[in-house]
Parts: C-alpha cells; sequence; structure tokens
C-alpha cells in the first residue's frame, strides 16, 4: 500500500498544563500509536496554549494539512477551557445546547452526592451537527465533527475518560469514515536480549520488506513489534512469527496478538502460578521489594526483605561457603521449610572486582532447582529493576518444567 | 511583568519513534518547564516525523512566530536524521565539517573500545555560522544558529544527552542572547490533603495576583507551586509562603526553592534517618515492598512482606485482638525484639464494611510510638502507593519528635 494514499492524521494537544510542562503529554504517544495501527499517517503532534485566536487558527490550520484530527483538552467547565467554542469559531457554526449531555452530567454529580455547579453547563454546548461522544467515566461530553476537509474528534484530556471514548466510539467511528487498512500488530515480549542483539538476529532473517519491524527498548524487557500490512497472508504471518521466534529463542516469553494475551512478565507468571495453583515465598536483597510488588498476593505468601545480605545471616545459616549461588540456592532450601509454601525464590547479591554488581538467583521447589548468575552494571535503579525481573524470569522458567 | 513582552519559544521534537506513538515525549515537558521558569511564553509544542520537505516548511514557519526554538531528535548518523540538513536548506547555508566535533566523536568511540564506523561522519557536519555545542555523553554534536527572527538550539533526542547540554550550554546562552526575567519557583510539597482543599484553603488567602500559583496532583503528594515574578521582593517572599505554610498545616512536609531540596516523601525521610543515625525493621502487607522499595540499604534493616494479614500470625503474636490499630502497634513492639534495630514500621490492613480498606499504620521506637488508622478507596495500586506513603508519612512525623 502506497504511504501517500494513506488518509494523514493530526494529533492535537491543548491546555497550559501540557504546553507549561507541568504535565508529559502520554494522550499523544497513545493516539499516535492506536492511529498508526489503524492505518493513518500521522503527519504532526501540536500543542497550544488555552489561547482562543490561537486555538482557532491552529483548527483552520489543521483542517488545510490533515483528513482526520484526534483533539485532546479543553473541554472543562472552567474559562480556560476553549476547544468547542474554537471550534465553532474557526468553522462558522453556532453552538447548541445538548440536553442529554446535560443530562448525563447532572446524573454523573447524583451518583458522586455532589451539586452540579452552574459553571459545568457550559460543557454541554456542542458544536451545530456535531455528534456528541458520551462520557460515562467524567463530566465533559466529547464531540466529532467536520471541518472543511478534516474530521476532527475532540475529547477530555483525561487519560482515562480519552481512553474510554476512544475504544467505545472514535475508533468504530474511525473505520467508518475513513477507507483504511488496519494493519496488524504482533508483538514478541522478549527478557535478556540486548536490542542491538535481537536487531542482529532478525536483520539475518530477511523479513519481508512489507513487513514493518520496529523495536520498544523497555527495562527489563524489550519488545518487537512486527507490522504486517492489511490482509496479509495469515499462514505467511504465522510462518514469519515462528521464524523470528526460533532466532530469538528462549528470550521470548510471550507473543502478543495471536489471540494469547499477556502485558509483562509478571502477567505470564501470574498466569502459571494460577493455572498450577502454587503458593509462593521469596527472600529479595538488593530489589528490596521490587520482586514482591510485582507478585500477586493471591499466590504470593510472604517476603523477607534484607538490603544488606549480611543481614541474611541472622535467619539463615550461610554455612561458611560465602555469597555465591550455591549459597542463594542452599538459602532456598531453607526458606521453603522456613516458611511453607510450593516454591521458594531467593536473590543474593555481591559486587564483583570488576565494581559490577553480580546477582544470584535460586528457584526451589519440591520438583528440582534453577539457579543463575547475572553481572548487572549501570544505575543502583535500573540493577533493582533487572535484579527483580531475573526472579520472575528464573520463576518463570520454573513454572515451565512443572 | 507583561506577558506580551516576553520572548515567545516553541518546543520543536522529531523522529519517527515521537510521531508513531512508539516513544512517549518527556523532553517536550522538561524543555518546556525550564523555558517557562527562565521566562519565556511558551507557544506551541510541535512533532513532524522525519520528512525533509515538512522539517524545512516548519523550520521556516518556527522562524515566522517564535523568538527562540528548542529543538530535539534527527541529529543521529542513520539516514533518518536530517535536522541539520534541513536548517542548511530552511535558511540557505552551507553545511561545514566541524573538525572539533569528529575528534570528540571519535574519542567516544575509542573509550568504548570501538570503531567508529564511516556513516557517523556525517554527523560533524554543522551549518555554517552555527556554534556547535559539545556533546560529551554521546556523539551527535548539538548547535546553536540563528534564523531570520528565530534563535534555534538543536539537541540530540537522548534525553540524557538533551539534558546536559542543557544545563552546561543552553540555558546559559539563553540568558545571554534574551532579555528574559527569571521567575523564582517555590515548591511546597504536601502528602495527605487533597487538590480541593487546598485550592479552598489557598482562596481564602488572597495571595497576590502576581504570584501564580499551579498545582501537580500526584499520588500520593501533591505539589503547590508558586511562582513569583523577577525581582520579587525576598521580604514579601517568605512572608506569602510563610502564609501558605500556616494555611496547610501539617499537610506540608517541604519546601522547595528556598535553599533547602527535598525531593520526596522518601527523600525527606532519607534525609532524617541519615542525619539522626537510625536503623528500621519493617513489616508491610498491602503494599507489598512499595515502601521497602522507597527505604535506602543504609538504615533499612529488613523488612517482612505479608500480603495476606492472616500469615503475619505465623511469625507474630496476634492476641486475639483482631486486625486494628492496637494489634498493629503490638506487632511493632514485637518487630523491634525480633529484629533489633532502632525503629520498627507496622502496617496491616482489613476490609472494612463499606468495602473501602482500613489500613493500620504504627511507628514504634525506644522514644516513643505513633499509631494511624485510614480507609483508602480506589483502584488496588492507587490504595497500595497510599499505603506505602502513610508510612513513610508516619515514620517522618515520628522521626520529627526524636
Amino acid at each position: 500500500m502506497d504511504n501517500n494514499k494513506r488518509p494523514t492524521a493530526v494529533i492535537f494537544s491543548q491546555g497550559d498544563e501540557v504546553i507549561t510542562g507541568a504535565t508529559v503529554d502520554t494522550n499523544a504517544a497513545f493516539l499516535a500509536d492506536k492511529c498508526r495501527l489503524l492505518g493513518f499517517d500521522i503527519i504532526r503532534h501540536i500543542t497550544v496554549a488555552d489561547d482562543m485566536d490561537v486555538l482557532v487558527q491552529t483548527l483552520q490550520d489543521i483542517d488545510q494539512i490533515a483528513d482526520m484530527c484526534l483533539c485532546t483538552g479543553g473541554l472543562g467547565p472552567t474559562q480556560d477551557d476553549l476547544t468547542t467554542e474554537a471550534f465553532a469559531k474557526a468553522f462558522d457554526v453556532p453552538l447548541v445546547f445538548d440536553e442529554t449531555a446535560y443530562q448525563m452530567m447532572a446524573k454523573f454529580f447524583t451518583q458522586l452526592n455532589l451539586t452540579m455547579p452552574e459553571v459545568n453547563r457550559k460543557q454541554a454546548y456542542l458544536p451545530a451537527k456535531a455528534t456528541r461522544i458520551d462520557n460515562h467515566w467524567g463530566t465533559a461530553a466529547g464531540f466529532v465533527s467536520d471541518g472543511h476537509r478534516c474530521r476532527f474528534y475532540c475529547m477530555p484530556g483525561v487519560p482515562y475518560e480519552m481512553e474510554n471514548m476512544l475504544s467505545t466510539f472514535v475508533l468504530q467511528d474511525l473505520q467508518q469514515h475513513f477507507s483504511i487498512a488496519p494493519t496488524r500488530l504482533v508483538t514478541l515480549r522478549t527478557m535478556g536480549m540486548g536490542e542491538s542483539t535481537i536487531q542482529q538476529k532478525i536483520n539475518e532473517l530477511n523479513i519481508p520488506a512489507e513487513v514493518r519491524i520496529s523495536f520498544r527498548a523497555g527495562l527489563p524487557e524489550n519488545e518487537l513489534k512486527l507490522t504486517f500490512p492489511h490482509a496479509y497472508d495469515e499462514q505467511q504471518l504465522l510462518q514469519c512469527v515462528d521464524r523470528v521466534k526460533q532466532a530469538l529463542g528462549e528470550a521470548v516469553y510471550a507473543i502478543d496478538g495471536l489471540g494469547q494475551s499477556v502485558v509483562s512478565l509478571a502477567d505470564c507468571v501470574d498466569q502459571l502460578m494460577r493455572a498450577k495453583g502454587l503458593s509462593l515465598t521469596a527472600l529479595e536483597t538488593l530489589s528490596q521489594g521490587g520482586f514482591a510488588k510485582q507478585c500477586q498476593a493471591d499466590w504470593l505468601r510472604q517476603t523477607y526483605i534484607y538490603p544488606v545480605v549480611d543481614n541474611v545471616a541472622n535467619d539463615f545459616a550461610f554455612q561458611h561457603r560465602g555469597v555465591n549461588e550455591t549459597t542463594s540456592l542452599a538459602i532456598a532450601n531453607q526458606l521453603l521449610l522456613k516458611a511453607p509454601s510450593d516454591i521458594a525464590v531467593v536473590q543474593l547479591f555481591c559486587e564483583n572486582q570488576r565494581s559490577e554488581v553480580d546477582i544470584y538467583t535460586s528457584v526451589v521447589s519440591s520438583h528440582g532447582s534453577l539457579s543463575t548468575t547475572r553481572s548487572l552494571t549501570g544505575r543502583l535503579q535500573r540493577i533493582q529493576i533487572n535484579a527483580a525481573a531475573a526472579c520472575l524470569n528464573l520463576l518463570r522458567k520454573h513454572l515451565l518444567t512443572l
């Protein structure tokens, strides 16, 4: 499909909070990602302050360059909220009182046992001929309305409200009004393999040029995204994903977009723990609760945190073997006896001579054990995140053997 | 100072990663916040994709509407990195090879024991008459150069490199080239008081109109920001801050911008624990390590995590008094004996009959104790954050009495 034929889109954010830097605009990336998958060509993100003249001019400018605009913010009850009025001015349409929007707002306040302030009445005025987008999650109704060329979707800036409006109304409306060809996204979630290594392994595969390859480097996980063109042959798609999976080996812990849904390594472990009905006890050192925080109360029975490894010796026998992988395994066995559960995870650490941190992780259950040593470097926060992930990943690997 | 007289600024981000939503643009908020404090009027954030014609046009457009532009991204070695060339085209200046930029890059590669690929040579070309901005943190040199009206600062998109260039070069250059009047920011950090309550208390104070009041609602902390005009009388400033502090009472745990620096509640507790040279043992339930994660290994000796309160009874005596504030205090006393340290913090919880969660927090040391009960509601993640913050805040209050 020719890039030039894709409808163009602008992401338009408003509000003093965003323009002054008081708030990071996460809406823009969220909306852009959704648009791209639907098949739009995103040509601009624009943010302006709460200024009527600038707003009117910007809406008119966007109308000249784009087929579609997703606009967030400026729908609130205060004098700074100017989007609806600016739209009416930009395209010379009157504002009309929308009784349903008003009633929905009144109901929202009633449910919270509050009286609706008179100032909120303003939010029930929408541009004539606009279609209301119901807001079941807050007070500000949104609307969709056409300029001369561009179709504008105006939504509140509150991410939760905006995301709900998008999924319940906007995505369907976009598919009805534009001849777009939604692409298909398959995400391979990986753990323990660097972005450049992934890149190199992918380069060797000669993936067809029409399959868009992108990375989302996260900490500690990396995502490899394969975006397939609209109506790509299913058999070829599955073959392509399988080749990539084979090339990345056991670094891939989940594949999203083929029916299964796993949103993170913690989610993957949670699904396995529940499916097998097992319980866990853990001992964390360096990650200081970063592992416990990612476990679920349904199966995490207890965690001991000792930020300093020496203090572990108060409750567990080190047997003069020093801090190493063998000791972490020995302590995991003690832990199973001390705080009975099906599985025990133990993390110890020690600075090595290259000023890196060696992390010793062990998992033990009645079916066997697994241990690893990893050398980590960088800032403490980064090392802690990786250390917690090492616990999750080793636990996952052990669960797959049960 | 009249708003209209402030120099205008545009924040300009580039790159496919940002426009497609693969990356959230945190640079824009960071740069906008710095500009605003310096006294600039930020009129737009603009993001475009890696397209030469669009880049040239956008640079020319910005030159028409702004006095200054902070531009990030597009300085890398690949074919998608077009900023420097686009700037040269937009303002009809040649590109010139910069020997120093080249040597710095070569040195950067040498330090990493790598050979510089030939493709990086491109990064040493800068627009004629531009001033190089040295990059000691990566490969891409930045530059500052004037359009017809606007002064453009072009920096890499990597936040770490950009932030370092900003603090070592750009901020000083801005102050030299613009007659700006830096404002003064004082931030009151609060805990345990809602945004609307803060707003109401502030409204009653009749703060002078020239003092800009803004909020940053965080979880679990709220910040009240007072921005004072350039050269505001110091005595009046201190009086104003003091009045606000009195009005908000003990909700204020720190004030930033008057010499002292405290970046969070955890930082506040850390400073107190270090100053007093004390150690801590804790027992967490609902927050599952969220408290331990915010403590420092220098003084956190040990934490027990029991996601389910019933399991606490395996290691501590409940004495048939049920789960309540008294029990949390009793367990804190047991904890001091079991894992000796100067202070013990205990968190228990119980769902109440209104489907809220009651959190019982206790702090005990040889100098006395403090306990609280708080009812929390909402999503689990939100409750966990608030529960961990309640531990920190109670510990802070206890530390202030020692």
